[in-house]
């Protein structure tokens, strides 16, 4: 019996993660497949932030700095991301927004390769990766962009580069690219590897040290469901961390931070990727995320997202079949992240249709309907619901009514 | 009848700022005298983050960002924060931390400047902001480093300076800067201007543009009242803004963010220093802060912040005398911030007692007593009540006592 020919409810009452959903608080009238883009508000969470508002900012003001660990918030948070990059305690630091922490990495990385001046990525990256790497050439302007053209081996384009920078899942196609063999050919070739993991952390089995990723960054407000705009992550391999040197150095990254001493020393380890003075109320929110994942296996978080992907993509291509659907991600589902996306060029006007009937997906212009799977909070029940709402939409052409043509952005 | 020789409550009956006391949630237990290092909580913000998490994020899930304009927080935020500077709407931009604010207008200053490679500083410069400049130079090698000795007049320091980078309000003596003239000795120089306003923002009447300010940032966690680590404001002279280029890119500062093409072009105006996506719960508690500040206005606060240092240097000289206790701060109202600090050897320990008696504010190493007056929330009977329980705790010795030894860090 496979994914496609089981009952969804069979399938959820043998899901060793449903009671996960019960962690989570989301309206009942929704269908909520944009966990990829923004997770899920956690049960308990509400609660938290007003604890940290009304108790440790409110009533003991200042002092909760020391008292309510403020300032270890960055590492404590970090230590509890590390598990779902297969990584150990004080290698993973939490603070400022993706895009400043790759700055932060990639400016390392061109450090510590002084001699070499290609930086490879891929065209087709996450387009605020390419324009930090535009921000870092105007104060590097030796370094050069180098596209590796996928139809070629990697190696091709590895001769004299500095640093490998690649997102792991591609937020578009949810396609997965091999850290494992990218890393070897990118190390091969003397090159560092920076890996944005924005769109795989908390979605699949991660085991970035042993896969070669020198440098690591990622989202804490997707699969982390850390809330909006929470910050990101950031790892570096043990054995380079301490030599590396990253030019955001404010004094939260310092060795001696209250010592207010002019000279900058860097802190050892993995706290001299630390700026300033970190948002406590975003980091706390995601702290109180993070509580979800105590006793979940990655194991079985990537067998559940394998099969819902699975499951929605035999769904789709079954009832919308001749509606102008073509699958974007890849059919294979090893190389398959936890979002499936396909192109229509009403994909607009369909995605606007869906989300007035309650499933939220997303959309990326110029034609792609994005759909992420949180296995945490996502059901197999969910999935055929989607489908079949997607198919009455197709159906009916209810997507052409004039509402659903306005233009919206979302993130 | 001068603020020396007036009660405290004929000074607090005739104040117009009295009643706004009531808009902060402070313990009743406490006389808070560290608003400049971390603001008090106003109250209805723990509703606001309240509803932001389980309206915003919990039930309408990724359509906030447009329905409830998370998109536009930063730029809306700083519009409210701009007239606090003197400046205009669609001047000044929030987010991120002073730290990584500061290198993103660092930069962009001496970008400027390309044939120019000395930046002009102070040894006693907030230490955070000179090892942002130190960060700033692992990428552009060429600049140094000048100290202005002060015991000279600046022109002197500013032969064929790029950029003169200055602290507004001193962080330990509370000493303000002339902007005006130190500007235009600047400007005469051929150099672009980079103020740090984290200390003068919501206590001094600024008019930064007037001033010769070219570039500024500051803090939106000490007297503006955002909460812990709440998110700095960038301000650029509007004149500068659209040929500035800032090395931290990202797309909030494309002028498309949503178009998702590989090339990066810069926003106009100040949206071009934003980098990436924002932490909402920390922007959303300092939108909610500024409530608070919309019918206040700055010359009211300038002078009653003057007559709030006065009362206390007069008290606590008067009290302590032969204590050991000697002003650190200027005794010239005209160039004294919100703040006024002590030297005394064993200052630590005084703290600690102050604190353990409910007088709350910081200690800076070595020696320094530091005490913060928002004159939003403190009033002239706490002014009294904190300089008699200093007198006592100073006649008594009681700071001897064991328990006040520990170290302890504050921010």
């Amino acid at each position: 019996m496979t994914v496609e020919t089981t009952s969804a409810a069979e399938l959820d009452a043998k899901d060793p993660l449903a009671s996960l959903r019960g962690r989570f608080s989301l309206p009942g009238s929704v269908i909520y497949l944009d966990g990829n883009s923004l997770g899920a508000l956690p049960v308990g969470l509400a609660e938290r932030l007003d604890r940290v508002i009304r108790h440790e900012w409110g009533n003991r003001l200042i002092r909760s700095w020391n008292e309510a660990n403020w300032y270890e918030l960055p590492l404590r948070v970090g230590d509890r991301i590390a598990p779902l990059l297969g990584v150990g305690a004080g290698e993973v630091v939490v603070g400022d927004s993706t895009s400043v922490s790759l700055f932060r990495v990639l400016a390392a990385a061109a450090q510590l390769r002084p001699d070499r001046q290609v930086v490879v990525t891929e065209r087709g990256n996450f387009p605020t990766d390419l324009y930090i790497l535009d921000g870092l050439r105007q104060l590097m302007p030796h370094l050069e962009v180098r596209f590796w053209n996928e139809s070629e081996p990697l190696v091709n384009s590895l001769r004299g580069a500095a640093v490998l920078m690649l997102t792991h899942v591609d937020y578009r196609t949810g396609r997965i690219r091999d850290m494992r063999s990218l890393s070897a050919a990118a190390h091969e070739a003397g090159a560092l590897t920076v890996w944005d993991l924005s769109h795989s952390t908390g979605i699949l089995d991660l085991d970035i040290d042993r896969d070669g990723a020198d440098f690591a960054v990622g989202c804490g407000y997707k699969y982390l469901n850390g809330g909006p705009g929470a910050p990101s992550f950031t790892w570096v391999a043990p054995a380079l961390v301490d030599v590396a040197s990253q030019p955001l150095s404010g004094w939260f990254g310092h060795k001696d931070p209250f010592a207010f001493v002019p000279g900058f020393e860097a802190a050892s380890g993995i706290q001299r990727f630390l700026t300033g003075t970190q948002q406590v109320l975003s980091l706390a929110s995601l702290d109180e995320a993070l509580n979800v994942w105590e006793d979940v296996s990655m194991h079985d978080v990537r067998k559940k997202s394998i099969a819902q992907t699975e499951r929605f993509i035999a769904g789709v291509e079954r009832e919308c079949d001749g509606r102008g659907l073509a699958l974007l991600s890849p059919r294979n589902s090893e190389v398959r992240g936890g979002q499936v996306s396909f192109e229509h060029e009403e994909g607009y006007r369909i995605m606007q249709a869906l989300i007035s009937r309650g499933v939220i997906g997303d959309f990326r212009a110029p034609n792609v309907l994005r759909f992420g799977f949180s296995p945490l909070y996502v059901s197999f029940a969910d999935i055929d619901r989607a489908v079949d709402i997607l198919a009455e939409i197709m159906r009916s052409e209810s997507w052409k009514q004039p509402q659903f043509a306005a233009k919206q952005t979302v993130t």
